[in-house]
């Protein structure tokens, strides 16, 4: 059995038993994930995908709309904090257009999968029809697919869109029947005021879909073109059995979207950090999972994922380089 | 005035204010210790003191005491957990004889600074003659001087010593006048009757030495060979204004021991991880302090340093590397 033969070789690591704490349980899930006692990591990317939402002209953000273009810019000039860690660790990234509002230029090193110039405001109606959201999933496989070609096998995923974490609260809210006002907080950073303004307006437009219920139907109502198209790419991980990065609040509401749909890809999945975001420790609660860095970040991008990568990649190595007991002619308990 | 400076650089990253969470904070303290607002790490060092204990002898251990020489001679082989960590991040590793009960074999890459083979029984007498603990500090200076001359501003400490959480919960109760039992815990995996045995064992030897009070005098008394080197370093490294990477708890009460002596060290020290064993986070407490990582980890060797180092280098290079609101042409809040 593959799972005792890890825990074996976990255990008879020159270490006192579990002395590498969560790190063990990791390089078990990882072994059991790839099927071998020897995993290795290969290739890791790290894709944001950025979209610019219809509600975000109601107040619902610290920001402007145009900070989400703006941003994408300076991912691709490499200014960013994920370039920074990206960078650090060599992790490969990848910006997808999935819906922001902008004409970008021709030559630019942007994966083009924009279904449209922001979702539809969800005051007024669905974020997306059917097609677009259809669009949207598989605009999410392809991304992956493509990069599986490289012979990936560990993927993280980030995003940008100014009101991003309105459309995260209203389908978090619906997906586990939780009051919405305990699924909302400051975003990027909302004062008091600014902060009681949103819940009024999510807690106006979550009444106006009473019959939405299926994650399906969740996802494409209040969802937004991002979330969506990384939801389709998580799901197109999972197909292509590769360890997927979950990043903060926004990340981890697409994971439990798809999750709704198939429980079966928690397995591949590592939470990489706890956010500073009002209702993300509460969602990994929901979903029964630990993250692996409590760092205060409220940032997205990606960034936690690309922060938690070495303690994934040390897990991976202790596993395979180690010296056991045995070969380093060191006496075990009494 | 530096200090607003260094402020104001992080603030106007492209990101939202203090989004990037406590590497904000240590990005900040980096700065103020490197007396700049563009800090850098060189040639990071981790240094691990061995020795033994004289109280070893007397069961408080769930492994042997030839473990500590064995374990040494696996640092020395590659194989431990501490060298797969200090390879994956370029980290320079030296292990250092601080009083092993064993004759080493010459022509090792080991660092003889032996006081004795092993610390006195401190059930009989005082773990170190004054002569004794003197010299230990000195050994703990002389290694740190020396890597200094290679342009090192960034070193962690750890330790292998089998007995030395007996040593360190007896520091802590005197130092600061804490019931021994609430600082003893299961070391490398005590089950209850040992625990039961471990308390009786320390609560006896505490009462020994009523008149114990000063820093050195505790550290002389109940400390290892190992635990009193490393203070010594960690001495040197805060007068050669280094960065001081802390481990777990035999490490924290190195530290808390030269906080007593001088508090301005904490300055330098990055609390690395917050440790399983029993009374770590109680210790980080009484010197208000938090942790970078929690893992669960108890492994000691310096482990949570070298896993801590990558978000340490994150820190310092979001500051020099991210583009400014300004540079990159991206809207601030409104």
């Amino acid at each position: 059995m593959l799972t005792t033969e890890l825990q074996h070789k976990i255990d008879f690591k020159t270490k006192p038993l579990g002395a590498l704490g969560h790190l063990e349980h990791l390089a078990h899930r990882i072994g059991m994930v790839q099927n071998t006692t020897s995993p290795q990591l290969s290739n890791p990317h790290l894709v944001v995908f950025a979209a610019d939402h219809g509600i975000a002209t109601a107040g619902v953000s610290a920001y402007p709309q145009e900070v989400t273009y703006q941003m994408v810019m300076n991912f691709l000039g490499g200014g960013a904090a994920i370039n920074v860690f990206c960078r650090q660790h060599n992790i490969e990234i990848k910006i997808v257009d999935a819906g922001v509002n902008f004409d970008f230029p021709e030559g630019l090193e942007l994966i083009d999968k924009k279904i449209r110039k922001s979702s539809r405001n969800i005051l007024e109606e669905p974020a997306m029809t059917s097609e677009e959201y259809q669009k949207a999933l598989q605009n999410g496989n392809s991304v992956v697919a493509e990069i599986a070609e490289t012979g990936c096998n560990i993927i993280g995923f980030g995003e940008m869109g100014i009101g991003n974490t309105s459309a995260s609260s209203l389908m978090m809210s619906k997906l586990f029947d939780i009051p919405i006002a305990s699924c909302i907080g400051r975003g990027t950073g909302l004062n008091d005021d600014q902060l009681q303004n949103k819940i009024s307006i999510l807690s106006a437009a979550i009444e106006q879909y009473p019959g939405v219920k299926t994650p399906d139907e969740i996802a494409r109502t209040f969802g937004g073109l991002e979330i969506v198209q990384m939801m389709g790419a998580m799901e197109e991980a999972f197909r292509q059995n590769m360890l997927i990065m979950v990043d903060g609040f926004i990340a981890t509401i697409a994971v439990a979207t798809a999750w709704k749909k198939n429980p079966e890809i928690l397995k591949n999945c590592i939470f990489c950090h706890v956010s500073d975001e009002n209702a993300h420790l509460q969602l990994l609660d929901l979903l029964g999972q630990k993250a692996l860095l409590n760092l205060n970040l409220r940032l997205g991008e990606g960034t936690g994922c690309a922060l938690a990568y070495p303690l994934i990649k040390s897990a991976v190595n202790f596993l395979n380089e180690m010296s056991s007991f045995e070969d380093a002619h060191v006496s075990n308990k009494e």
